[in-house]
């Protein structure tokens, strides 16, 4: 603009020409300008409106379009901004509603991002805790679109608060293991475990889970920071474990193993922003 | 005061000897009160300040006194008002900071909820995973003071969501453990479960954990409507469980088995308010 038409209106004497030119340029760079959509794959917890994140609160107020859980209480939907369109896709179990399939849910999820909306995707609890979130993930993944993952406060962590009961409690329980009704974890194989705090004794870990029987090919990731400005993500097999935490003993450090973990690295690139 | 002294002025004509006597009063009797103290034992979240709890956020506003983990990042603690005190009783492990013994801040927290202070205890992640949050809930109780419990994102969830990973995954991971570095659960035997969505399948779930060895006397909870205003919860043996259940139909359930589990109805009496 430092050499266009606006500019020699202005060394020319014309300001008022000037900015009428400028102006009109900036309307037209705008209609240029293709929208850029995104979706925010966000936890609304466990019904409490009160126990919402602050990132998820602040989201709701710039969504153009609330797709959420049946399960997600009114009082929660009151926070989307009022222009905001709401669609209930359902998952509420039994019940008789409409409840879209995974694949629509999917579907729906890419046609509007395409579009340029931002989408918040609204699940009840936490999205990666029985939340389906990593389907949701991969197909705005596949279609190259923006995506961000935002944790909630999960059904047994809000229950367990609620209810005075500790889920870990030094005295009398060292783990805790979240299932769903439907599965056998231990027979169906697909059972992920996180280790906190637990870098400084990977090769223990590594033993101990080669003991219980687990497959020293099984993938795991170690998050060091995690959530902070500082995060750094390693990924590997079981059996290089303790090569892989010994570059991660300055910070915290957690550790999943299973498969889930391969998608780590795979999840990093395509990934827009992740908090 | 309608038949005190304030009155009896102010029939007699002396507006200003009223108001002046009815200030005195109201003076003596706020003197008189004592200060009602509290604790709110809150979860601050894996680090990122934004996944802080709308609840979490206000108490933060509220405190007189935060006793905060060494590991909750300064950007938290900044959402404290001015005045409120912070006091660090470490945690941080192998770092050489001032540590305090969990007795210590046990007495603490005792010591300023009788002195009539609001007190947030502000841990990362949530207080009741690898949070010692039942240590202090139950010194509390002991001395018959207030305290109510916040849940956090515990460190799992937002390691995952900021990874990429999602814990549970139905394609491959129906199941999900947090363990600490330092335990063996299932050689320990203390070992929490919590089903998801599982009251209809009660009797299943039931059979399944005492094909897998669980003792039919472990404790179990049912939580209904868990941080809703229409929460139910009951609480048994594993061996009832399909019983309890019968009466949890209605909304959406957790059931929660292992010792843990005993400390509901236990709790459920002395906590003032959980949230």
């Amino acid at each position: 603009m430092i050499e266009g038409p606006a500019a020699r209106l202005a060394l020319a004497g014309d300001q008022a020409g000037a900015r009428r030119t400028a102006l009109a340029e900036l309307d037209a760079a705008r209609r240029r300008l293709k929208p850029v959509g995104i979706a925010h794959i966000v936890g609304a917890g466990p019904g409490d409106p009160d126990l919402l994140t602050l990132k998820a609160a602040q989201l709701l107020q710039e969504a153009d379009v609330i797709l959420h859980d049946a399960l997600v209480p009114e009082a929660i939907l009151n926070r989307a901004r009022r222009e905001a369109e709401r669609v209930c896709v359902g998952k509420r179990k039994g019940k008789g509603r409409a409840n879209w399939a995974q694949a629509d849910i999917n579907t729906e999820l890419v046609r509007r991002v395409r579009a340029g909306q931002t989408v918040v995707r609204l699940k009840a609890g936490d999205p990666f805790v029985f939340g389906r979130g990593a389907e949701e993930v991969d197909a705005l993944h596949a279609a190259g679109l923006a995506v961000t993952v935002v944790p909630g406060i999960t059904a047994a962590l809000g229950c367990a608060a609620s209810a005075g009961i500790a889920l870990t409690d030094r005295r009398i329980a060292s783990a805790v293991t979240f299932m769903s009704g439907h599965a056998a974890p231990e027979s169906a194989g697909g059972h992920t475990r996180v280790i906190y705090m637990a870098s400084s004794e990977a090769a223990a870990v590594r033993d101990r889970l080669l003991a219980d029987g687990v497959d020293p090919a099984t993938p795991v990731a170690i998050v060091e920071n995690g959530t902070r400005p500082d995060e750094r993500v390693s990924t590997g097999r079981l059996a290089d474990l303790a090569r892989l935490a010994a570059a991660h003993l300055a910070g915290p450090s957690l550790i999943i193993v299973g498969e889930v973990a391969a998608r780590a690295a795979a999840a990093r690139e395509p990934l827009a922003q992740v908090s």
